[in-house]
């Protein structure tokens, strides 16, 4: 397909392609375990083959990354070499050795006229997964999403579009081999950005989309979508140290919350410390973030036991995914809670405390996808909460809270069996 | 407040309501399973002192009802008498006796590195409730949010205003004798219905509409919410005939899932029969269904067997809501399938089988919040599931499908327990 299509014909191939795709998502939908399994585990086998014309079309992505004004950063992102090939392949085959989502029983009960009510897990049907990313997220999407038996349209950047599409080819090539609707996995190949909106705009084929980027391409398949959105669309992410802190967890965990990786959305942004310990604790913990480079911007007693500069009401609110952190001291546990449900993302926040009562009421009433008692905010991620897999973390608290695994993406139907009953 | 507001103050109202009762909201997240009850036991035992009362506002709705143009059969619904006062206490019990669906650990794990996951369960925030319906709608509606620990919106019919003021005044004045925060329950008093607008506009506050009432009224609320919608449009509900039927059981479960109750969304609206025993069966059972007044409008086979009128493409779409049932003959199972999942509307199908793989392939293949398996399809109810309430039922498969009680109305999060991990 050409990189540019009119207008008319873009709208009539998005829409013909999510038909095909729902199509082929009610077959995957009953295929089973072992079928799914022997296609991703066959795919990594064929990957592992095809690395020598993957990275030959990676390359080509190489070659255009400069006019697409990638920085080096970017571009090391976005290359691919053996190592990097073989890391695709054993995530195939680690979502293959993952247990089976579809079919599960979630509760059953027999009713007392006998009737038998299963609540069964099944597929959502088709995601539309819109992303930035490095190639290795076109094989982890495509894995998650036909693993737990949904069909998949790919929207990648147009930066890796030669990786993808070679990686996505060998995927669909594995397809027919174990009676799988190689339908059910499509990858977007036009470069025009106006069929993003042609699919948000199919609510009756496409059951959910996830983006996964920057915040304005959030912010605008949120607007734009006509079917559910799993996302979040910031990070600003607290930890919080309590009176009853211990000094050497404190400074542990939130130098890791800052400073493990400073990009990304389960990092922390902000540090609240109780006034009874921030003379105590504050300098310290202060000195272990300068020293990995990180600049502080704090309220008038933090720049009074550090060497912060002035913080603004705008940095609470933000989010930094740099080396800086916005630092409050708070005269009470309640107005730590408060600050960070006023200014946080409901995404992750932290306290470092002793205290049993401290910990039961800062988790119960920060209203956050995840909450850490004494840990790092960067756990919060579906591969360290023992997921297997994570097609991205939502801060909404409609459907999936959290990381998103392989359930994320699936739904229930009831399914009742009688012999005759009827309603008196 | 008087029923009519300009458009500036109107706005004001309702943001100021959704951000009071969110605030509330956030309070009755934390409050115990007993004072929750010990609320709905003490408003149930305050309805009953009030029968008076609240038979004298009945009496102004009453009054008024010719005016609004309600029908008769609306004004008995729209009714109170002490015996429906008491039916409203008792609901109150019921729920008060239901097991309490917050702080539940729906899964949890303990990490290799000592981290304890575990996933809890939480109230959403706020419901908005839109509904038309009669007062004991009010009281269960508030019932069944309050005691899933949400904050409740309620905006009922105009019809019934008098009676649902004085319902939730008496609710409200229980509240504070558990430490319940009043202001989580909050019933919309101007008969404007741009509110509804308004209310639709603040997802920051609102976490979820629920609209209950006419297929135009819920299309309004979905087409205008900015935040999750719970619902279903309507109920183009199926049985299907399978060849290996059973007679009794195909006439009985027809004859209940069409005419038990004609004017609810999981009414049987079409029937389908395989061509291999329409003509022993489909006389039979079309006689059943002309006894109890259902008129059918079947295809040519159907008319060549019954008495049947000629049924036309858009009939096998519609809801009718009434004694009206289509019908067709069908060759297969899957031309059955391919026929609900294309004309359904997602809410309740099923089939009448003796045969295992034709159960499991039609439970597998059919697309609907709730599949039965020789039983009617008026089952797919809160009550009749077990759920011991019910405040709607979704078609949608993202967050709740088929019937929501109380566990629907709640999401999770993440709460983690460690001593001092990061990660390496």
């Amino acid at each position: 397909m050409s990189a540019v299509l009119a207008t008319p014909d873009l709208a009539a191939y998005c829409l013909e392609t999510a038909q095909r795709v729902k199509h082929a998502a009610a077959d995957l939908a009953v295929c089973t375990g072992a079928q799914k399994n022997g296609w991703l585990r066959a795919s990594a086998v064929a990957l592992r083959k095809a690395t020598k014309e993957i990275i030959a079309a990676n390359e080509l992505d190489l070659a255009a990354a400069p006019g697409f004004g990638l920085t080096e950063a970017a571009i090391d992102r976005l290359r691919l070499n053996p190592k990097r090939v073989e890391e695709i392949a054993v995530g195939l085959e680690e979502v293959a050795a993952l247990p089976d989502p579809i079919g599960e029983v979630i509760e059953s009960t027999i009713r007392p006229n006998g009737l038998q009510i299963l609540k069964t897990r099944v597929p959502l049907g088709v995601v539309f997964f819109i992303y930035e990313s490095r190639p290795n997220v076109t094989a982890d999407a495509a894995a998650i999403c036909l693993k737990s038996g949904n069909g998949v349209i790919l929207r990648g950047g147009k930066e890796a579009a030669h990786s993808s599409r070679a990686i996505v080819d060998v995927l669909k090539s594995c397809a027919n081999d174990f009676g799988l609707p190689a339908d059910a996995l499509h990858l977007v190949e036009t470069a025009d950005r106006t069929a993003v909106g042609h699919f948000l705009g199919l609510p009756q084929y496409i059951d959910v989309a996830i983006p996964r980027g920057g915040e304005s391409l959030i912010r605008r398949v949120t607007a734009e979508a006509k079917m559910p959105v799993i996302k979040h669309f910031d990070g600003n992410c607290h930890v919080y140290i309590d009176q009853f802190a211990d000094v050497e967890i404190a400074e542990r965990v939130v130098v890791n919350s800052k400073c493990h990786r400073l990009g990304v959305c389960n990092a922390a942004e902000s540090l609240l410390v109780h006034s009874a310990v921030a003379a105590k604790m504050l300098p310290r913990i202060a000195n272990a973030l300068m020293a990995q480079g990180i600049e502080i911007r704090g309220d008038e007693a933090t720049q009074r036991l550090t060497k912060a500069k002035p913080a603004t009401e705008e940095d609470y609110g933000k989010e930094y995914l740099g080396p800086i952190i916005s630092c409050k001291v708070v005269d009470s546990l309640d107005e730590a809670i408060e600050h960070i449900n006023r200014y946080g993302s409901k995404h992750t926040d932290a306290i470092i405390t002793g205290n049993l009562a401290a910990a039961r009421s800062f988790t119960a009433r920060v209203d956050s996808s995840a909450v850490m008692v004494n840990a790092s905010t960067r756990f919060n991620d579906g591969f360290q909460f023992g997921l297997g897999a994570e097609i991205g973390i939502s801060t909404d608290k409609f459907h999936a809270r959290g990381p998103c695994g392989l359930k994320e993406l699936t739904t229930y139907k009831y399914v009742c069996y009688g012999d005759g009953q009827v309603r008196e």
